[in-house]
């Protein structure tokens, strides 16, 4: 990393310093770990206290932050400083090169199409008839199979798997182990028999800015598409299942769990361990705490708790009870005896 | 997809035209997705109402639907539509060509013994002494460890791994990143020191006919067998701990987890994110519903629900009371209150 | 596996024969599926009944067993059977042949730096960089990206994909399809936009000693290292999301999930599913029951269970109230009504 002084920083960022303009910092560090030379933010205002530890050199802040007690470190403030920290990273990631070539060791299919200054590492497999994008990154031993659309500058991570007919958009990001368009779901039992496979004949489609976190699976749809929106994002080892919708710029942490035909409205966000039934649906907005397990369709705007997901004011209340349940039964059964005595 | 009659299909499906014997079509869909030269069915009565606006030329129901307002489309009736629908899916993907012959760019050890019409695609390796049947599909990028024998007719998908001495069955199905025989989690604690890590020696079987969802993962016994038995079906990014055993056709939905030596009968039925603790058994036809916790011995037949789980219908009832517990403490104060005055 | 007599297995276990010490056995087995000719141990009491009908021909029992009923077994008494038996299968291990050598057919940046005795297996890919250090195991179609660095007797199982910059220590065993270093989950939102991308600049620090199972995420921190310490063991499918760090010797079982930046102190052992909020402490010697959903700091010492968690004492006593809600509602109405009346 390159050295700067907090008045470049501050120029970059549209921001004010206060403390020492001429300070000059060349890495970054949470501001638990800040040391002299390395530039921090502050945001979560669980962090606040640290500020007035950090050997950071500079911190970024909201321009509403007013110390109360002295800080050493420069202050770079701004409108929003998590957003301006991450404005600044992006321009660091940016300055880096862009990985561009087709490995020699690497199969691509004669029938595929690919695009302009594409990167294929060592051990990639593209299949039949598969369109890749200016600019697309298919990382070592990454698998694009038949028939697979990929759009512009996207980007796929080592051992990605994606299943035949998929359709994938521009500026997506899958990380690894990732699998896109394995069979859903479906077996129609038969009595004392084995049960039959349903053939899962649809496919996957990865809108625009959506990323996908390391060993998620998306299944394909038995027929049509598992769809998910424009700039979803989810984390690892999320399950979607055959036929699920997700709208646009729905969230959703870790380990997730959505079981088949379900529909998402967009602006969604879930946190970890969310299960969420089979043919329902969930509007817009709606905001689901972890481990929640959601059995029933829920309007927009909501937001639930729980197992099965109540509204969050009401698990709530109603978990501060399930705690003093012991206490709860003493009480009646003193009760009880007072009134039959 | 070629195209076809409603008189050609209700001839294949042994049903009844109901409507329009010459209406063609070309492609299927969901009913909600139906559009004209397309194929759909009816099932799952929650989708009923879809029925009446669909636009799909044709739609598969059971003999004993009937239709409360107009229906466009041509119906065919059939015992059971589900099944035949999937029947006909059936169909369709028997037509087309399987793949077969051995891709120059993936490794066979010398000693392995491969069957006839076995397909084995880019980069994917077969170590020593492992047995592979006829018309084994081996996908790209897939792994098979030394001493594995894989029966005739199954599926590898691309990027699964499979662990030395594994058996794997006919017919069998494993997804992408599935990992089959890893080390089953077993350490001995020291005090003060590193765990101790015992060797899990055994192996994993997997029976005929067995599928296994993406990335899900199966533990290799410390000793003896983990066993899948024939029929069963396992969804995306479930745990399959050391020692387990699943019994014939049981059915389980994504991210299950089943801790170590626990074993569970045939024809059960998991919902998702279930968990079961480790060295309990599990009776035949048991049911669980999603996010269940079990954490002992369950009888045959018995469908629990709830973490801990109990019965299901028990369970219903203290979920019913559980929302209503700040009332309920509310009632138990006033009354109280109202004693002791 | 050789032939040993029980007499030949007590002297290397320091143990005592009780019966027969010219028993032979080739094979080791558990003891409910005990045959002769197999050695076994018991040490979990859940396991006592099956001594006494085992057809294995000795069995390693801690000291203080005293067989209720006469065992056919030859007994080996030892002061921990568990860890005697580990040792044995140890020993057992160490005795088959180390893989070592580079495979033709996998990819070593001329940049890296190889020690002495490493195994690369078929397919397998070291980037820009890498050092990797003696008797280092990196078996098929596993992936090291630029700049790792992997310690020596370090075992990295076939399709692990280790992302750029991360540092993995000596002895360590990473497991199938587990990824280490892909971009921690971090978005900053913009209203009515796609989500802008928290780049991820950070690394994973996994210490000496640490097992991680197949298909488990560690992600890379966002700054700095998200850290798992010395003899930490991970089971599969676990997600470990950025900027968090696992104390020495912590163990968690399968399907667990841990949010961000997120400390979590020593000796602490996780059950199956457990969940954890993000920015929290969890001290040393925590022990969380399966599915437990942990959403505040926990202090040295404690046992919680539930979602969310509280002491466990006070959860079991909860839940035992919890079961019995429905009648605990009825005999409220009925003293309300009495009262009432």
């Amino acid at each position: 990393m390159m050295e700067f002084t907090a008045a470049q920083i501050a120029e970059a960022l549209q921001g004010k310093v206060e403390g020492d303009e001429n300070v000059k910092v060349n890495n970054v560090a949470p501001i638990e770990q800040g040391k002299p030379g390395t530039l921090s933010f502050l945001s979560n205002p669980k962090y606040t206290e640290y500020i007035y530890g950090t050997e950071a050199s500079i911190v970024i802040v909201n321009e509403d932050f007013k110390p109360e007690k002295p800080v050493k470190a420069a202050l770079i403030k701004v409108p929003d400083a998590y957003q301006a920290f991450a404005t600044l990273l992006t321009m660091y990631e940016q300055a880096k090169p862009v990985p561009e070539g087709i490995d020699s060791m690497s199969k691509i299919d004669e029938t595929a199409k690919v695009g302009e200054k594409v990167f294929v590492d060592t051990y990639a497999v593209i299949g039949k008839n598969a369109k890749i994008g200016d600019r697309v990154q298919i990382h070592a031993q990454a698998y694009v199979g038949n028939n697979v659309t990929i759009g512009a500058g996207t980007v796929i991570y080592p051992g990605v798997k994606i299943y035949h007919d998929c359709v994938i958009g521009k500026q997506v990001t899958i990380h690894a182990g990732a699998v896109i368009g394995a069979d859903g779901f479906g077996f129609a039992p038969k009595k004392g028999e084995n049960y039959q496979k349903i053939p899962q004949i649809g496919n996957v489609v990865l809108e625009d800015h959506v990323e996908i976190g390391a060993n998620t699976c998306i299944d394909r749809a038995t027929m049509g598409s598992t769809i998910i929106r424009e700039g979803v994002k989810l984390d690892n080892l999320i399950q979607v299942a055959h036929n699920v919708e997700i709208g646009h710029h729905t969230v959703m942490a870790s380990q997730v769990g959505i079981s088949g035909s379900t529909k998402i409205g967009k602006d969604c966000m879930f946190g970890g361990q969310v299960g969420l039934a089979g043919h329902i649906n969930i509007g817009d907005n709606v905001k689901a705490g972890a481990q929640a397990g959601i059995s029933g369709n829920i309007k927009d705007n909501q937001t639930v708790l729980g197992s099965p997901a109540i509204s969050y004011i009401r698990e709530r209340k109603a978990m501060a009870v399930y705690r003093n349940l012991p206490e709860l039964w003493r009480k009646l059964n003193d009760l009880e005896q007072k009134i039959n005595n």
